[in-house]
């Protein structure tokens, strides 16, 4: 048997290495053959992981069975990408996808990633920093990666400056209950700690990637900043900008993505975003374009042409790629690392094997869904983890592990105690699911119509005003 | 013996095409190893270079012998690139080198771009359209490819406008006298035909090419749009601009860079440019940046957002890869494609095997040079064809072909009837190469004070002037 627990030895050579990952390769496969024990085969394939990701480190390529290191591999200057595995869960910007019910396997992303888990002493200590309660995010593992938030703690204590930095991909009109994630995260961040706060629309991107005209994403983009603007945010230190108008209005800003665009090689986005040889010249640099708001330098209007404030980037788990490759480039063009912390993906209406998406519409509760629609969609489409008959669920109880009713309670209803009698309750059969459902609409139907009710007050002057470069109330 | 007036019979699949190449290539060699006459060799290495062109149309692929097309090769969207052959001249934006002394073999050249020749006939419409002698560079063949051009004169006659486009690398301070080439061309066609131009100083790109900071290649633009400048332009109907300056200044620019992004692949630029996965994801996507002046709407101040103004670039052939790819995405994405006038090379002061190098100070002759450096540069440098003494030279002659003084003259020296005159002196050695060269020293000397005294009256302020975005003399 493996040894699940201790780190695998370190190998010497790259062959070395290629030998072990074939072994534990052809471990795995006999575990499985043999139906062993989950909690072994697991143990084996978290060893397999860390040994493609190690592999990846020291040679640069991803293994493959059967392909020995070739003599050219070479160590690659940025974290680990991605590798694939056996029931690997596919995280990427574009595509989102497990084949488990709970959803994404969040712990053997963090290694993958090779970023750190938001254990209990980390939320403590933001709870200690602040003097108040960490948000329900924090607080039920919905933010539960980070890089580099101690050392954000740590300058906060000191009274150094950092700023906020999160984004949207304009693809459409329609916002769902999901896309707001972030910006409820970022705007606590905002306002626990008083700090500016950039956020950047990528019609840009969206234009590379979609059948979309250039005025579509950016007519998606004013729209879409009407939702954001809608979550709360304050203009004084907030700005919101679209690519395809702040490239064009801001030199600094070009001039940092040139500076990305020269250290950053087709080989390693390839090995980051899986890009090939028939992608489009705008999708292999675009990249630069996410990375250069992690510097402050791209907002001369805000921190008065200052290069050393930190970024603190919230942001879903699948946008970490960016950011791995923007903390590699950070050193070498002499800026500070961006921090980051990392959310969870919203389910989709069918179940956590995927995330909530615009396009799907089946999969989605708009924020622009009547109380009635969104009624229909939870009782309708919400995957249930209850039984079949009253009886059965009576008699075995629910599983609200699986049970998309009740996570999306865990991202929206605040009171602790009351989600905990809800599992509870639910787990042990007493509460059914029509109830369950029952208690999301009631939790959801406010909150969308409050939505509703604020970005109706979002004008267009309103918008203007937080699309337009400017000085924000903070003196850099 | 092949068949080398007829064009090669079309191959029907890629295979065969492959196959035909195969053979001609053995044929090639045959020849050769049997030393059978040049004519006879050059012919079949013409019809070679002429088989890997099609062979690179049909396939996008490069025709590599011992492998054959493979399954998923397609056909480019672009004209055919520049493809390796025996014997062949380098030709690309970075590097231009031929075994020959008397230049790279220009003819080849547009054979293997696919342009068209500038040939008598077109010389004397242009005369016979602007009812006024072409010039000098026109006449003796220094522009000598072009695309389009008849339907720029078709388009001038009918009173339809359009624009010129140059550009330049601003790689040093020091510019050299072979790169005044396009600008002296450019001035004179903007005052035949009266229209706007548009000068790019590409800044990003030498950032992205060489060991240098941003800060210098902005520096490099801003001095060398002076000496740009001295040569003439009117600040009425010339807009010079540094792409890091232009890029954040004007979101239409940025806009046209994207769309072209979008409808080029790594493999168009690979097959273009020659581009590896190790080079950096700015030099990738740069092309983009190159082509955008192209298209009117990237000037909305001057075309006041119109997009069907027709753009003529005038440059040197080794800028024709950017334009091959401009010319295949226009009607793409909705715009006229550029028309082009071709420049041969500046030959270095060592020989036309390669061109004039500010990096190679030996090489050159900078603008800055005084009247005895430049002197003592022609004397010491410059590469003759004349015999290794006196009486040799009086009884063989001197061979103007490879003179570098010579040719020196052809672009310098106005007078068509003096310039024959010295040609045949030369060759029937009447005129020494000390005689020959004194005449050079004397015809660049006061070119090179006169362009010192215009440079002098350049200010910072009117440097600012050509290079603030804003409406020229023209309505549109």
């Amino acid at each position: 048997m493996t040894d699940c627990q201790g780190d695998a030895e370190v190998a010497k050579s790259p062959l070395e290495l290629y030998e072990q990952l074939t072994a534990q390769g052809d471990e795995v496969r006999t575990l499985k053959t043999a139906k062993a024990d989950k909690a072994e085969i697991d143990a084996a394939v978290q060893l397999l992981l860390k040994l493609k990701v190690g592999y990846k480190q020291m040679t640069g390529q991803d293994f493959k069975a059967g392909c020995p290191p070739s003599d050219n591999s070479v160590a690659p200057n940025n974290g680990p990408a991605a590798v694939d595995a056996d029931d690997e869960d596919t995280v990427d910007p574009w595509n989102v996808s497990t084949s488990n019910a709970k959803g994404v396997d969040y712990d053997k992303l963090i290694v993958r990633f090779g970023s750190s888990k938001i254990d209990k002493e980390l939320v403590d200590r933001i709870e200690k920093v602040l003097g108040q309660k960490p948000h329900r995010f924090l607080r039920r593992g919905i933010f539960f990666s980070h890089r580099d938030m101690q050392q954000v703690l740590d300058a906060y204590e000191k009274h150094k400056s950092f700023y906020l930095y999160t984004g949207r991909g304009p693809s459409s009109e329609a916002m769902h209950v999901g896309h707001l994630i972030p910006f409820i995260f970022t705007k606590w961040l905002q306002d626990v700690f008083d700090i500016p706060l950039v956020i950047q629309m990528t019609d840009d991107e969206k234009y590379l990637w979609k059948d979309l005209t250039l005025e579509d994403c950016h007519h998606f983009a004013v729209e879409n900043a009407k939702d954001i603007i809608a979550c709360g945010f304050d203009v004084n230190k907030t700005f919101i900008f679209s690519d395809l108008d702040y490239m064009g209005a801001t030199p600094e800003f070009y001039r940092n993505v040139v500076k990305i665009q020269k250290h950053v090689t087709f080989n390693q986005v390839k090995g980051i975003f899986g890009f090939t040889d028939s992608d489009c010249i705008g999708k292999i640099s675009f990249p630069a374009i996410q990375a250069a708001p992690s510097f402050s330098s791209s907002f001369p209007q805000i921190f008065k042409g200052r290069k050393d404030i930190q970024c603190l980037i919230p942001c879903a788990i699948d946008q970490d790629p960016y950011f791995r490759m923007t903390r590699d480039v950070a050193p070498r063009i002499g800026y500070p690392k961006p921090a980051l912390l990392h959310s969870t993906f919203f389910p989709a209406l069918q179940g956590a094997q995927t995330k909530m998406s615009a396009s799907d519409a089946n999969s989605s509760i708009f924020l622009t869904d009547t109380p009635k629609q969104l009624k229909n969609k939870v009782n309708k489409h919400a995957f249930s983890g209850g039984k079949d008959t009253v009886e059965e669920h009576r008699k075995y109880g629910g599983n609200p592990d699986i049970d998309v009713a009740f996570m999306y309670l865990t991202f929206f209803l605040e009171d602790d105690e009351q989600l905990e009698k809800i599992r509870q309750d639910y787990t042990s059969g007493a509460l059914l699911t029509g109830e369950l459902k029952k208690i999301l609409i009631e939790t959801l139907q406010p909150m969308i119509a409050q939505h509703q009710e604020r970005r109706k007050q979002v004008t267009d002057e309103i918008v203007k005003q937080f699309m337009t470069p400017r000085p924000l109330n903070f003196n850099f």
